[in-house]
């Protein structure tokens, strides 16, 4: 069967399949949503795909899809403590796995002959397993703080001058403060990253039995797949192993359910907000929803509000409350105004993809920095906080982003943005990780900055051993100009003596 | 007639096409074959194409096709000139032009409605017209010297300590040795290149009538179509509006002319080596021609040699002369071995896309970097000049790139390279083309380090910042010591006193 799929898919357009067996690496919450639709594409092209599977996991279920192979391990943790301490997910990746005796995995992985590690590198040791089985390694990442990993493992470059880190709410245009702080940022974050890493560094060595460092290890990923664009970043310098695919996950809107297309129409020429705030937020305090609930009945537009707390008391005839709502085919709706979001990556990417204007309410994590980029490329009105926000900082937000045109034709220009490009990010993001496997590799895309110490790519020692010279240089000129001078003199004195 | 085109060409697999209006600015020599390949596809695709044409040109030539428009102009030179005096073409671009009463120029082509300028920066002043008929500006561009133009107006970001300048001969892996001698070049060539730009910032000034610099606004081309790619350029950073377009001109092999193909059949198994010096080298010394014909008459391969020269004495009977040759069709054909070349860009690539392993006798300009990186590739051997080229050395590179098969392997490496990339070369230079004119420009993809001064991109006034308050916080905490400490030794001293 995977044969006559694969033999069919070399007819399709991007067309140059050859069966693969991929190996993914487990990731979880968000990332995993994403991972999942380039996964589907895969076999839709007739590759083999294998899930290492914790038992553990927020998002990954081995009822999911009967379409991937799964390869389950335990581990020592419940889903309860892994939503409770992300920071202990790694740690379950290095020392949990170890405990369950990895040698025999990895002797199962060897058996299976895999072309490709397929992972969200917030996962660390997929880069030893794609190494001990030789094969290709592919990062499908979102970004690290401040960019640490993507600049010092990755040695992307990025002049904190006009790239501001990722997390730091800057946008590419700072004034001196900000080129100050984003520098300052740069710096407490790499040493930040350095102090957690050196516990990976520790477990990478003892699992080699050589000195290895967690970074270098990162840096030897064949393709990063970046999940962003033109459309969201601001321009940067990047490298040819770096793929921007943002917005992979995007879909045209499919017709809604027919009550909810119903509530939709009733809007008539105002048209409809949509309203959500991610699947982690269910409830919120009473007051808070109170205040939100009296800014929504203050519009003329439709409101569908994601919510399935207490009904707040000032709820209007205009909003609706659902548990669960078609995001994606609302935001395409025709008649959709606006989308208040707490500024999830996918969420944002498919108001984008729609060319809604939005209204940015960021919860935490990159939520605020991720509405910060939209606020500086003119599409999203950003209140401050969730905690403080007032009922009038809402209408108000609204307003402009449904009357002020400009935020429409930002959006819409972020569409075209999105759109318009020579490939679309899921075929360029299936096309790449099926290069690596043609290819064994992707090795002419990696700069040779990665066998250079820090002060070699910087021409510290160049610079240096420059210094040197023409110091050398001066100073015996100097004693030269001295020499001859006294010479000189020495002489005249002599003369005017003997005079 | 084009209104039909354009409507069906909406109907091909790229098919986003809406038709524009090109205007291509003049260049010369190898650059222009290669513009006017894309410009073909544009006028294929549906768009109009107009071409300023100096009336003293060494290829353009307006009986060439009637399928482009032609603007001509008269320059006060002959062809004879232009040929003879490189750096002369600058000039009359620049002052030529301008006595040519410039204005009425500018005025015809503000009547045409252009939605683009296309052309190859190594002609100045396109960058004038773009602006003033605010229009956007496409590059096609190969290199400049040590790639000054890219890095300095360009904005690439090019560490020297991995990114050899182009002419440099250099490959990305250096030693320590060759980083000086690459971070010099790029500062002699720097100083060199501002030097020679002083005459342009005149010219702009005069003509825009405020200070211009020419290197600003060569900084606002919106694409940067590079006629290289992974396969040629050593990984390096790059820009999200620097497309790596090399190879566009390259096409699969056709038939042969019947006696050549008679003539390549009667090769046998050993096949035929394929040998042009380009089309600027018509003739050499009897000697030096003598020297390379014993070599070929040493090999069991069949030589097709393009050399309209005097016959030489030693020619073996296993190599023919040609005026001509289908160059590309015989690099294509299944029998080719070997190609033995000058190393212009273009030849290369024909070789890179064929996968056929080279023998470099660089003659100038940019041909031993471009063979330099062949070397590296392990496709080439290189011989030192021709000049002093013995036969046995030619006898000896030429044996080890056919029999030794490192070299055919590390070609087809290469060769796949070429082709498997996600959108072939020329499209994506027509996609971009087309890109700008859809979206008038691409300012998304243009980093914000145009906009800043050369201190402010390295952070010098930032680092100046902190470095002045880490010193002063020290000076502060040294003086509280010292202030503690006398007063500590001096309350003892006076206690000492007392007591």
């Amino acid at each position: 069967m995977r044969l006559v799929v694969c033999l069919l898919s070399l007819l399709t357009v991007l067309g140059r399949a050859e069966c693969g067996n991929v190996l993914v690496w487990p990731t979880d919450g968000s990332h995993w949503i994403n991972l999942k639709i380039v996964m589907e594409t895969l076999i839709d092209r007739g590759h083999g795909v294998t899930v290492l599977l914790p038992d553990a996991s927020m998002f990954m279920d081995a009822k999911e899809s009967d379409r991937f192979s799964y390869l389950p391990f335990n581990v020592s943790m419940s889903s309860k403590d892994i939503h409770d301490f992300l920071e202990e997910i790694l740690h379950f990746s290095i020392y949990e796995l170890d405990e369950l005796n990895l040698l025999q995995l990895m002797d199962k992985l060897r058996h299976e002959k895999f072309d490709v590690v397929l992972t969200d590198p917030i996962y660390p040791c997929s880069d030893i397993v794609a190494e001990q089985l030789n094969i290709p390694l592919v990062y499908t990442f979102r970004f690290s703080i401040a960019n640490s990993a993507e600049r010092m493992c990755g040695q992307i470059p990025a002049p904190p001058s006009f790239v501001p880190g990722a997390m730091s709410k800057l946008t590419d245009k700072m004034s001196f403060t900000e080129r100050i702080i984003n520098m300052l940022f740069y710096l407490s974050q790499d040493v930040m990253a350095n102090f957690v890493w050196r516990k990976f560094n520790n477990y990478y060595t003892d699992y080699l039995g050589q000195p290895t460092s967690y970074c270098e290890m990162m840096g030897k990923a064949d393709i990063w797949l970046i999940r962003t664009y033109w459309d969201f970043e601001f321009p940067r310098p990047f490298l040819p192993n770096f793929k921007y695919v943002g917005g992979l996950h995007c879909t045209p809107a499919k017709p809604l359910p027919k009550d909810m297309e119903e509530f939709v129409q009733s809007s008539g020429d105002d048209g409809i907000v949509v309203f959500t705030l991610g699947s982690m937020v269910k409830n919120m305090t009473k007051e808070r929803s109170n205040t939100i609930a009296s800014a929504l009945a203050q519009i003329p537009q439709k409101v569908l509000w994601r919510y399935s707390g207490e009904k707040p008391d000032t709820l209007g005839a205009n909003t609706r409350l659902f548990n669960w709502i078609p995001q994606n085919d609302l935001l395409g709706h025709p008649k959709t105004r606006a989308f208040i979001t707490h500024g999830g990556t996918n969420g944002i990417y498919e108001a984008i993809y729609h060319g809604v204007p939005m209204v940015g309410i960021p919860l935490f994590g990159d939520q605020p920095d991720n509405l910060a980029h939209m606020k500086a490329k003119g599409a999203a009105v950003v209140m401050d906080s969730i905690k403080n926000m007032q009922t009038q900082e809402l209408v108000d937000g609204l307003d402009a982003v449904i009357n002020d045109p400009s935020y429409k034709e930002n959006a819409m220009r972020l569409s075209r943005i999105h759109h318009d490009r020579p490939i679309k990010p899921l075929d360029e993001a299936v096309f790449w990780i099926e290069f690596v496997m043609r290819n064994k590799g992707a090795k002419h895309l990696r700069v040779e900055a990665h066998n250079l110490t820090w002060y070699q790519y910087h021409c510290l020692d160049v610079f240096a051993f420059l210094i040197t010279i023409v110091t050398v240089v001066l100073y015996i000129f100097y004693k030269m100009c001295k020499y001859v001078i006294m010479r000189c003199c020495f002489r005249s004195k002599h003369k005017s003596k003997k005079e």
